[in-house]
C-alpha cells in the first residue's frame, strides 16, 4: 500500500481502502459527494493516514463506490473526487475538471471573469478557482487540494496558460484544516489593482489583498436586475466594496449613487471605477458605518428611491445564529425607512448558517418593524457560475431579496 | 349596517364588523392578507353575511386592522383589502391598485406584456389580470372580486382603456367558491389568435380557449435563461404548448429544435410562431404524449444536447402529492437519459403543493436513477411580474432548475 505524493499519483489499485460501514453507504452510492468520519471503519490504519491521501471508497461488502480525499482529522472524512476508480488523480484529472467548468462558463458568459472552479459543484472539493481575464486566482481549502497545487497550477497552464497566478490561500477553511496562510503570487506578476469587467461595466479587483478573491462575482445577476431598475433613481448602495451594485446602477442611468462603505480603501476602487465608466459625477462615496449612518439619516428623513444593502456575513457560525439573525432584520427595517414612497429595496445574505426561509422571515419581520408593505420581485442566490451539486443544496449560500415598496 | 353592492361602495363606518378572537389578532395586525375562519367570532350575524361582503376587521378589542372581503363558507374567511379603514372600496380604489401594478411592470418591461395583477401581491386578493397589448384578460377568483368586476373593468378603462377585455372565469378556484365557468369578451372583440412579444420574440395566445388566459408569463426569464444555452445545439422542448421554451431556443440559435405536445393544436399555434420568428426551417413538431416519447427515444438511444420539460401540474391538490411527485422523480430520469453528454436539462414544476426542496429531491433522485452527475445552474420561480408577498412565501408556486449534465 502507498500513498500518492502532490506530484505523482499512484495506480489506482494500490491506493489505501476506506470501508463503509455496513447499511451506510447509499448516500454515497446516489452520487452525495461526502462520507463522514463515523460513517466509516475508522481502524488503526485509517487513523494513521495522513490528511490529504485519496483513497478508494468501498461498501461494508467491499464494491468500489469512487475515490476520495481523505482526511482522519475531518468530520467529512471522504470527498468524492471521482466514481470512476480506475481515474488516476493526476495533472490529467485537474485537466478534465478544469476544461469541463471551463466550457460551461465559456456557455453562460461572453467575457473572461467568473468563478471557474467553484468547488464540489465542480467535482473538485476544496478547489476554488476565479478568473479575472489572464490572471486566475486559486484558494485550496483542503490538505488534499494543498498537497496537489503542482498538479493543479500545471492543469490550469496546460488549459488556460494564464499570465499570472495568484494563491489566495488565506481563508479561515485553511486553518479549520491546519494549513498555513499564505498568499503568494506563483507565475507572473500581478500590480495593483486588476481591471475586471461585469455585466457591461468595468471594475477593479485588489487580488492580494482585497475580501474573497477580489471581487464576488456571485453578485452578478443580482446586480443587473436592481440596476436596470434604477434609471432617474436616486440609490443609496451600502457595504459597496468595489462597487460592484452602486456603480452599475448609475451606468445603468440612476441620478445618483451614494456608495456608502467603512474601508476608505474600497471606496477609494469603488470611485475608480465610477471613473473608469464614466459616471463619477453622478456617483459620491461615503466613508462610514453602515448601521450608524442608516440611523443617522433616518432620523434626518432622507430617503433614496432605490436601497441596496448587501453587508458581509453577520452569521458567522451556527452559534452567532440568534445575533446575526436579529441583525439581518434590523438592517431591513433600517433600510426600509430610507426607501422612499413607491421605491425598491434589495438585502442581501452571504451567511452560509442563514437558510433561505429564516433570511425571508427575517427580512419579512424588518419590513413589518418598518411600517412598510410591498412585494417580492426577485429571490434569488448566487449567479451560474457558482453552481450547486444537486446533492448539496445547503451549499447554496447568497440569498438576494429585491422588493418593490409601497 | 349595510352590505355593499357591486357598482357603489358603502361607507366604511357601516360596514359590518368581523372580530378576530383575543390573542389571534398578532399575524393580521403584522401584515399578513388572510384571516382563517376558525379565528373570529363567526356568530349568527356573520354567517349571515353574503359572501363578497366587504367587512371591517378588528382584535377583540374593537382596534381596527382593515377592510377585507369576506366569505363565511371559505376556510380563508377574510382577504384584506387595505389596512386603512377610511379608503373606501370603489372604483378609485381599483384604480389606484391597478396604476401601482403598472408603475412596476413598465419599469421592469419594455413590452405591454406580463401578468398585470396577481393577487395578494398586488394587493388584490383572488384577482389576475394578464396584459396582452391592447387586450387585458381578467379572472376573478372568489365572490368578492366577482362582484365587484363592474368596479374593476371601470378601473381597467380609466388606467390602459384597452381596445378589449376578455373575462376567463373558467378556473377550478371559481367553482370552490360556487362561481359559475364562464368566458366572454365583455369589451371590444378578439378574433383568434392574438400575437405577443417576450425576450425579443413572437408568440401567439388563444384568450379564449389556450390553457390559463392563453400564454403562460410565468416562465420568461427562465425561457431566456436556457434559450441562452441553445446556440449551436439540438434542442427539445416536452409540453410545448405555444413554443414559449422551444421557439426562443431556435431564435436564439438553436441548430434544430423538436416540439412535443401532445395537443395538435398547441403545436400549430407552436409553429405559427416559429414561422413569424424565421425559425421554422430549424423547428420541428411531434405530436405525442411525453412520457412515451420520452421512453421510445430512450429505447432508439436518441439523444438531444439540451433538454426541456415544463409539463401541466401533476399535483393538483395534497391528496396527489405521492403519485405526482414520483412522476416528476420519472420525467427527469427519462429526460436526463435523452441529454447528450456535457449536456443541459431544464425540469419545472407549477405544482403549488409541491414545494420547493421535495422538487428538489424528486429531481435529484431522477438524475440518480438515470445514473445522470451534473451542477444545477439556475433554481429559480415565476419572473417579476409574478411577484410574492412577503407574508406569502408558500404562494411561490412556479420551480425551473436547469442543470449542465457530465
Amino acid at each position: 500500500m502507498t500513498t500518492d505524493t502532490p506530484t505523482q499519483a499512484p495506480k489506482p489499485a494500490s491506493l489505501p481502502v476506506i470501508r463503509i460501514q455496513s447499511g451506510r453507504h447509499k448516500r454515497a452510492q446516489h452520487g452525495h459527494p461526502w462520507v463522514y468520519s463515523n460513517e466509516v471503519d475508522m481502524d488503526k490504519a485509517a487513523k494513521a493516514l495522513p490528511a490529504g491521501s485519496i483513497v478508494r471508497v468501498t461498501d461494508a461488502g467491499g464494491a468500489t463506490l469512487g475515490l476520495a480525499a481523505f482526511n482522519p482529522h475531518s468530520l467529512i472524512c471522504a470527498r468524492f473526487l471521482t466514481r470512476d476508480p480506475a481515474e488516476a488523480i493526476d495533472t490529467a484529472f485537474f485537466v478534465r475538471r478544469i476544461r469541463r467548468a471551463l466550457e460551461i462558463r465559456e456557455r453562460l458568459y461572453d467575457r473572461p471573469f467568473y468563478r471557474l472552479i467553484h468547488a464540489e459543484s465542480d467535482g473538485l472539493p476544496a478547489l476554488i478557482i476565479d478568473r479575472y481575464g489572464d490572471i486566475v486566482v486559486v484558494q485550496a481549502n483542503n490538505v488534499a487540494m494543498d498537497r496537489r497545487l503542482p498538479m493543479i497550477l500545471a492543469a490550469l497552464d496546460e488549459v488556460l496558460n494564464p499570465s499570472a497566478i495568484v494563491l489566495r490561500n488565506d481563508s479561515t477553511a485553511r486553518s479549520y484544516e491546519g494549513l498555513a496562510e499564505e498568499v503568494k503570487v506563483v507565475k507572473g506578476s500581478v500590480q495593483g489593482l486588476i481591471p475586471l469587467e461585469e455585466n457591461g461595466a468595468t471594475f477593479f479587483a485588489d487580488l492580494s489583498e482585497g475580501q474573497k478573491t477580489g471581487w464576488f462575482f456571485d453578485q452578478r445577476d443580482n446586480r443587473s436586475f436592481i440596476a436596470n431598475l434604477c434609471q432617474g433613481r436616486s440609490v443609496v448602495d451600502f457595504y459597496t466594496y468595489a462597487g460592484g451594485f452602486g456603480v452599475l446602477a448609475a451606468k445603468r442611468g440612476a441620478s445618483h449613487v451614494t456608495l456608502v462603505d467603512r474601508s476608505a480603501l474600497s471606496l477609494s476602487i469603488a470611485m475608480k471605477a465610477a471613473e473608469a465608466n464614466g459616471v463619477a459625477d453622478r456617483v459620491t462615496a461615503e466613508k462610514g458605518d453602515a448601521f450608524n449612518l442608516m440611523d443617522q439619516w433616518v432620523a434626518e428623513g432622507r430617503t433614496f428611491e432605490v436601497v441596496i444593502a448587501d453587508p458581509p456575513a453577520f452569521v458567522k457560525s451556527k452559534k452567532d445564529l440568534a445575533v446575526g439573525s436579529r441583525a439581518y432584520r434590523r438592517m431591513t427595517k433600517a433600510a426600509a425607512r430610507l426607501v422612499a414612497p413607491g421605491g425598491m429595496l434589495l438585502v442581501a445574505s452571504c451567511s452560509h448558517n442563514m437558510e433561505p426561509p429564516l433570511f425571508h422571515t427575517e427580512v419579512a419581520r424588518g419590513l413589518g418593524e418598518a411600517g412598510r408593505q410591498g412585494r417580492i420581485l426577485r429571490f434569488a442566490g448566487a449567479g451560474s457560475d457558482h453552481p450547486v451539486h444537486p446533492l448539496l443544496p445547503e451549499t447554496q449560500y447568497l440569498k438576494a431579496m429585491v422588493f418593490a415598496l409601497d
